[in-house]
C-alpha cells in the first residue's frame, strides 16, 4: 500500500475542502451572519493543514486499484467528518452524530435531512450544507484529478473508485482532460440554472443553494416545505434541470464538440428518458383524482419523477399521501437511478440494459444451446468481467440492503419506513415515504440507526465496492494466502 | 422441437393426476359425500383420455432442453386446469379464475387460498386441495421419470427444468433411480409424519392432511385458523416437520445409505439450520413481550420462521400483528427460503452461497487483481455456466417481482400489501402481511391480480427460466437468425 501517496491525497482533499469553505464565508459577510467567523477559523486550519501535510510530493505515485479504494473511501470520510464541523461549533446542529449524518448526506447527494428547522439555519451554513451536494455530485476527487497532475493509470484507479457506473468511460483519452471537461460541463450547467431561477423570480440565495442541489441531485433545499411554495413556472425549470443532471454527461460532451451523431446514439439516455416518461404517464394517471387539473397533475407528477429518478429528493407535495400505484411508481424509479456518468445516484440504467441484455442470451441459450454471443451496449462489446462485476453488483446491493433494514428493523418503525429509509439513503435520494415521508425528517431515529445510513449514503455513492474493499480486513494484510470459505 | 413426445408426456402427466384423484374419491366413500362422484367422473375421463393420448409411444424420445421447458410449463398447466375442474364443478368454488388459484396455489406448494370459510368443503374436496400440494411438492414429472422408463440425456432435462436449485444433483447415475429414491424418501418421511400427528392426538384426517401440506412445504390447512387452535404440542410437531422437509434431500440419501461423512458435510444444510436458529432467537427476542412465556414464545417463533423459511404457509398465530422486528425477520426468509432439492420455495440457501462466494472473490480480486480463483462449494468447482446463471437469476427474479408488484399495484392497496401478495406467490409461501396476512385470504383481488399471482406462483416454483422460454416467442420459430437488442 501507498501510504505516502494516501497522505499525499488527503492533504489535497482536506485544501480543497478550506478553499470551498471561502463561499459561505462570503455569504456570511453578506448577510452579516457571525457563523462566518467559524468558517473562516476552520476553512484557515484545513488550508494550512493540508498544505502541510501535501507538502512533500511523495516520489511513488503509483495507485494500484486497491489504494484507489482506500483513497476514496477515506477522502469521503475526511470530507464528512471535517465539513461537520461548522454545524457543531456554532451549535446550529450540536449533536455530532446529527451533524455528520447531515453533512454526509450532503456530500453523498442525498438530501436526508435531521433538521427539524431548516429555516431557522444562518444563510452561511446554508449554502454550506447545499454546497456539498455540488461538490459531492461530480467527484472531490475528479476535482483533484482536473488540478492536480498525476502519473498514468493511477489517476484512473482513483477515478474508477469514485465515479458512478459499470464502466468508466475516459471521454478524452487522458484522465485529467477528462476531469477538467466533467467539471467544466458542471459549471456550465449548474451557472445556467442560477440564471434561468434568478431571472424567473426566484432569489438569488435560493437560486444557487437549488442549483447547487439540483446540480449534484442532492436535494437539500432552503425551504422547511422543500420546493411546494415556490411558483408553479419554477418546478417546471427545476424538474427539467434534474433530469438534465441525471443524464449521461459524455451526451453534453458530445454535444459541446459537435458530435452530435455520437451523442443521440447513447442508449442509457434514450432509454432513461422514455422510463422517465412511461413513468410520469402513470403516476399522472393515478393522482389526477386528487388535482383535478392536467397542468397541476402534470406538474406534480413530472416533479416526483424526476426527484426520485435522478434521486434528488426535492418534492413540491408530500407524495406519501398518494395512492399505492403512484408510490409504488415512484419507489421503483428510486431503485433504477439515473445514468451512469452522472451526479445521480440508484442503480443506474446501464447496469439494467446489461442485464437485460445478458438476460435475453441466457433464454436464447436454452433455445439454442450452442450459440454463444457477446453483448454489445451502444456498438461496443461488454467485457465478460464488467457483465460479471454487475450481476454481483446487484447481489451486493441486495446484501447490504436487507442487513442495513435489519438493524434498522430493531427499532421497532413499520416496514415501510424501515424499507424506505434504507432505499432513500443507499439510493442517495433523501425522502421515503411514512416516518420519512417528504414532509418528515429523520432527527427521531436512535445514533446507531444514524450511523448505519450514513454508511448506506457514503457505501451508495461510492457503489459499494470502494466501501467494501476499505473494511476488509485483508485489504490491510501484506499477502493473502488463504481466505478461508474461498478455496 | 419433439411435439409427439410433449404429447405423451402430457398424456401421462393427465393419466396420473387421474390416477391420484382416486384418493380424494375413497375419501368421499368414508365421509359419505356427493362430491365423490365429480371426481370419480372426471378421474376415469382423466385417465382415459391420458391412456389413449399416449398410448403410442414415440419412436423419438429425446428432450432437448428448450422441449423439456416446455414440457415443464405445459404440464404444470394441464395439471391446474384439470385440477381445478372439480371445484368448479361441484360449485365449491364457481368462479374459474378463484379455482384455478387455489389449484396452482396446491401444485405449486404456495398455500394462498382465495377461500372465506374453509371448514365449508367437503372433506373431498379438502384431501384433494392437500393431495395437490403433496404432488407438487416433489414434482410430477420427476414422478413421471421415476415410473416411466425414459433414454439417457433427455430424462434429465425434464428433471431439470422441474427441479428446485442452482444444480441437479443426481444422487445415483441414473436419472430414473434417483427420481426414486426421491420418492421413496419424500413417501416414507411423510408417511412417519402422519403416523406421528395421529399418535399424538391429530384426527386421522387432520393428520394426513397436515402431512401433505407439510412435505409439500405446500400450508393448506383444514381449520379456518390454520394451526392456532391445534395443541401446542403438535405445534413442535409440525414445525420440525417443516424444517425436515426443508432441507436438501441428498441428505437423507447419505443417511439412509449410511454416507454419515458425506451427510454431514452438505454445507448448505448446515448453513439453513444456522439461519433457522438464529432467525428463531431473534423473532423469539422480538416477540417475548407479547407471550410473557419462553415455551410460547419460541414455540409461536420456531414455527413462524420455518413456515416463512420452508415457505410452507402455516401459521400458529397472526404474526402480521407482531413487532416490525419479527415482520422483517419473516419477510427475509420468504426470499431466502429453503435448501436445493427440498420441496421448498424461495430463492434457496445454495444459490446465497455461491453469491457470497463469488462476492467474496470479487472484493478480493481489487486487492489482488493477478489472482483469479475458481468458487467451490462443498469440495466441487462450481462451473462458471452455473455462477452465471445464479447471478441472473437474482436479476430474473428481481425483475419479475417488480413487473408483477407494478400490475398489482394498480388495484390501489397499501404498499406492503403489494409487496407481500407477490413476495408470497412468488416465493410459493402463502400468507404475507396486512390485507393478505395469516388470518386473511386473496379473495378480494381482482382477476387480473390473481391471474399475475398464479402465474408468480408457477414462475416460483419452476423457478423462472422454464416459463420463460415457454413464453418466449423464439422458442416456437425453426432458426432465430437475429434477435433485436441482442447483437
Amino acid at each position: 500500500m501507498n501510504i505516502k501517496m494516501l497522505i499525499y491525497i488527503l492533504g489535497k482533499i482536506l485544501m480543497i475542502e478550506g478553499i470551498l469553505m471561502i463561499l459561505p464565508v462570503s455569504c456570511g459577510i453578506v448577510y452579516g451572519e457571525a457563523e462566518l467567523f467559524t468558517y473562516l477559523i476552520l476553512a484557515s486550519v484545513y488550508i494550512l493543514a493540508g498544505y502541510l501535510v501535501s507538502l512533500k510530493k511523495p516520489k511513488n505515485m503509483t495507485v494500484f486499484i486497491k489504494d484507489g479504494c482506500i483513497a476514496t473511501a477515506l477522502s469521503w470520510l475526511v470530507l464528512s467528518v471535517c465539513g461537520c464541523l461548522p454545524f457543531v461549533i456554532t451549535k446550529e446542529i450540536p449533536s455530532f452524530t446529527d451533524a455528520m449524518f447531515e453533512t454526509a448526506s450532503g456530500f453523498t447527494t442525498t438530501g436526508a435531512s435531521i433538521l427539524t428547522d431548516i429555516e431557522a439555519m444562518s444563510h452561511t451554513s446554508l449554502l454550506w450544507r447545499s454546497l456539498t451536494h455540488w461538490i459531492g455530485g461530480m467527484g472531490v476527487l475528479v476535482f483533484l484529478l482536473a488540478v492536480v497532475p498525476m502519473t498514468g493509470g493511477s489517476n484512473m484507479n482513483l477515478m474508477r473508485a469514485e465515479s458512478p457506473g459499470p464502466t468508466v468511460g475516459k471521454i478524452v483519452p487522458k484522465v485529467r482532460s477528462t476531469a477538467k471537461m466533467l467539471y467544466y460541463i458542471y459549471m456550465a450547467i449548474t451557472a445556467l440554472e442560477i440564471v434561468i431561477l434568478f431571472a424567473c423570480g426566484m432569489p438569488l440565495f435560493d437560486s444557487i443553494c437549488s442549483a447547487f442541489g439540483t446540480a449534484g441531485t442532492g436535494g437539500f433545499a432552503v425551504r422547511n416545505d422543500s420546493f411546494a411554495s415556490y411558483a408553479p413556472h419554477l418546478h417546471w425549470i427545476v424538474a427539467i434541470f434534474m433530469l438534465v443532471f441525471g443524464a449521461n454527461f459524455n451526451f453534453y460532451y458530445f454535444l459541446t464538440t459537435r458530435q452530435f451523431s455520437k451523442a443521440f446514439k447513447l442508449s442509457e439516455v434514450k432509454v432513461y428518458l422514455a422510463v422517465a416518461a412511461v413513468a410520469t404517464g402513470v403516476v399522472c394517471f393515478s393522482i389526477f383524482g386528487i388535482y383535478g387539473n392536467l397542468e397541476e397533475a402534470l406538474r406534480h407528477s413530472l416533479f416526483q419523477v424526476a426527484t426520485c429518478m435522478t434521486t434528488t429528493g426535492f418534492a413540491t407535495t408530500d407524495f406519501d399521501l398518494w395512492p399505492g400505484l403512484a408510490k409504488f411508481v415512484l419507489v421503483a424509479l428510486m431503485f433504477i437511478g439515473a445514468c451512469a456518468s452522472s451526479t445521480g445516484g440508484g442503480i443506474k440504467i446501464s447496469r439494467f440494459q446489461i442485464m437485460f441484455k445478458a438476460l435475453k442470451r441466457e433464454i436464447e441459450s436454452y433455445i439454442h444451446p450452442k450459440t454463444v454471443k457477446k453483448i454489445h451496449l451502444d456498438g461496443k462489446t461488454v467485457d465478460s468481467d464488467v457483465e460479471r462485476s454487475v450481476a454481483l453488483y446487484f447481489f451486493i446491493y441486495l446484501i447490504v440492503f436487507v442487513f442495513s433494514m435489519f438493524i434498522v428493523a430493531f427499532e421497532g418503525h413499520d416496514l415501510v419506513t424501515v424499507f424506505t429509509s434504507v432505499a432513500a439513503t443507499l439510493n442517495n435520494i433523501g425522502p421515503g415515504l411514512s416516518l420519512v415521508g417528504p414532509t418528515q425528517n429523520y432527527s427521531f431515529f436512535s445514533d446507531l440507526t444514524k450511523w448505519v445510513l450514513i454508511f448506506d449514503m457514503i457505501a451508495g455513492r461510492l457503489e459499494l465496492i470502494p466501501v467494501l474493499v476499505f473494511l476488509n480486513p485483508f485489504t490491510y494484510k501484506g499477502i493473502i494466502k488463504k481466505v478461508p470459505g474461498i478455496k
